[in-house]
């Protein structure tokens, strides 16, 4: 039984294990500054597939295979998988992991849907309700900029608050015996509104719901981010990454120099013309499962907050002038 | 600790409770044969809001609200909310919850969205995350047409297999204490894709994957359809609901008469123009809310299966040629 500390906020008794993960990436992400850490990197936009949303299927299957195959653990061994991406309906998780038959619960939480899938399944896993459970996303550039943004053979110019959309899955395997890093607590995102409703600047929508979550965990353990090696946001880019020291200054938080962001760190905005840096569901997925788990694993880190960031908003949502509701979703990781 | 019973099968043994619940539908499906059952009929498509997705919006916070008040719950004692919708990107349950600031996780599992809610409201009771937690999902017959089928103003006509998209909303809150109806059991739905890609047939792309949920229970628990008093799905409609004993027949289980189906139940198909049925997320979860909960309070039935079953594709998959996967998730509703 997990330990309520706030409404939303809560420490696991069994302390769920992930036990298996994997990383999978774009040729561009491959060639950025973490290019080395991923299992695979794919060169080709369309994975061999005829479609963009086809492509975006197969890397998130390829992300739970690999997962699945470094930890020796056959399909029938998961009790439940759960996922969830951008495209509509979250068709690259339905059409990608269709072929595995493992009991699926979709997920919609934007860019936040890693940190959500790894919540829901330490939920499954503290619960008794299986003894292992995966969670996985995904996002591709191209499947993307066509449904937010625009036609990419319109070649559209992209503002400096930019982000670029990963191409990218990262897939977790979490267990209750096997693994050394562990799911130790986490804090359910609310939804945060503060009325942003420029598309091209997601970073600045997203960073005061990272700060809050932020808040709302440190408060409800007694904590300070001085008691973490690392605050991870998922990928509030440059922008939101120089926001969020001034939104948690503003409650008496002091990140004190221990936050990083995947998507600030998975491109070399300079030389790739990536601008504010990396978004999408598969950009902190996949920082995570080839970055910073690895990274527990071999001892250089030994507690860390993951925070994925979610904008809530759809296309249609923003021309009907609503403005951008955004979440996220903290998971504390600590080294067994 | 739920006791596991088959990969994605269990049985709780905190025996959530469902506290307090709430339905709310539109005009058409107030004059339909359920319509006495409903605690709210809007009469107005728009809700007083400017667009059919606010619309929307509206419908599924008025299911919690009336959920709160009838149980006499305040927001901050639902440790999370769980939601989703058809709506890309699930904007119906992000710009409808927002306000409430309750902790929140985005699902997506079309027109299965309320089973998988409760199966996650479970997870969360059985798992000690919170002492409550809402489970909310809505759909609207004018934001589906427009973005699945066609623009209503250009009228098009309806085959004899479709379904109507219920302008309806259902919202559940579980607790470990309180409420007559208990979530004893549940399993978790595979996505099955049977090749079929007609996008005006549900009932039949959904009703292989329902057999197969009903078939994994069943056999799971080792019982057979005469130990419950009804096995409700959620929208296979007429065509789907005259496939599945046959499906189920071929795994060598009689449903005896016991099945029935929400999306047959809550349009008078002669009167009604509806062919055949309700459908959408918000169809399962009013009747649920509406009709089979308090059945089960007044003491008129003790033991159902709910099984919400949803198509998983997009317009755009079957644009790009791909079949329609659906998925099933089941929930065993027994009364205390």
């Amino acid at each position: 039984m997990a330990k309520i500390l706030a409404q939303g906020v809560f420490q696991t008794e069994s302390l769920p294990c992930i036990e298996s993960y994997g990383s999978v990436v774009g040729k561009k992400e491959g060639e950025g500054p973490l290019g080395d850490c991923f299992d695979r990197i794919v060169e080709d936009s369309h994975f061999g597939q005829e479609t963009w949303e086809q492509a975006e299927s197969r890397f998130q299957l390829e992300a739970v295979r690999i997962a699945a195959a470094k930890g020796g653990i056959a399909k029938e061994e998961l009790g439940m998988i759960c996922a969830g991406d951008l495209i509509n309906q979250c068709t690259g998780s339905a059409y990608g992991l269709k072929e595995l038959e493992i009991p699926f619960l979709g997920l919609y939480g934007a860019c936040s849907t890693m940190a959500e899938g790894l919540i829901t399944a330490a939920m499954f896993i503290e619960g008794g309700f299986g003894e292992r459970a995966a969670a996985v996303t995904s996002s591709h550039f191209s499947t993307a900029e066509r449904q937010f943004r625009y036609p990419l053979s319109y070649g559209g110019q992209r503002t400096p608050t930019s982000q670029w959309t990963c191409t990218a899955a990262g897939a977790a395997i979490l267990s209750r015996e096997k693994g050394a890093c562990q799911i130790v607590g986490g804090c359910i995102g609310r939804i945060a509104d503060m009325g942003i409703n420029d598309i091209t600047n997601m970073g600045a929508a997203m960073a005061p719901a990272a700060a809050e979550t932020i808040d709302r965990y440190l408060s409800a353990t007694s904590t300070s981010p001085a008691d973490y090696d690392l605050i991870v946001t998922g990928d509030l880019g440059k922008v939101g990454s120089a926001l969020l020291p001034e939104l948690l200054s503003d409650k008496g938080v002091d990140l004190g120099g221990r936050h990083t962001d995947c998507g600030a760190m998975i491109f070399d905005g300079d030389s790739q013309d990536t601008h504010c840096g990396g978004s999408g569901c598969g950009c902190c997925a996949s920082v995570l499962c080839g970055h910073f788990l690895p990274r527990i694993e071999r001892g250089e880190l030994t507690s860390i907050l993951f925070i994925a960031t979610g904008a809530l908003m759809s296309p249609m949502s923003l021309q009907q002038g609503s403005s951008i509701p955004a979440i996220a979703h903290l998971v504390h990781i600590k080294r067994r």
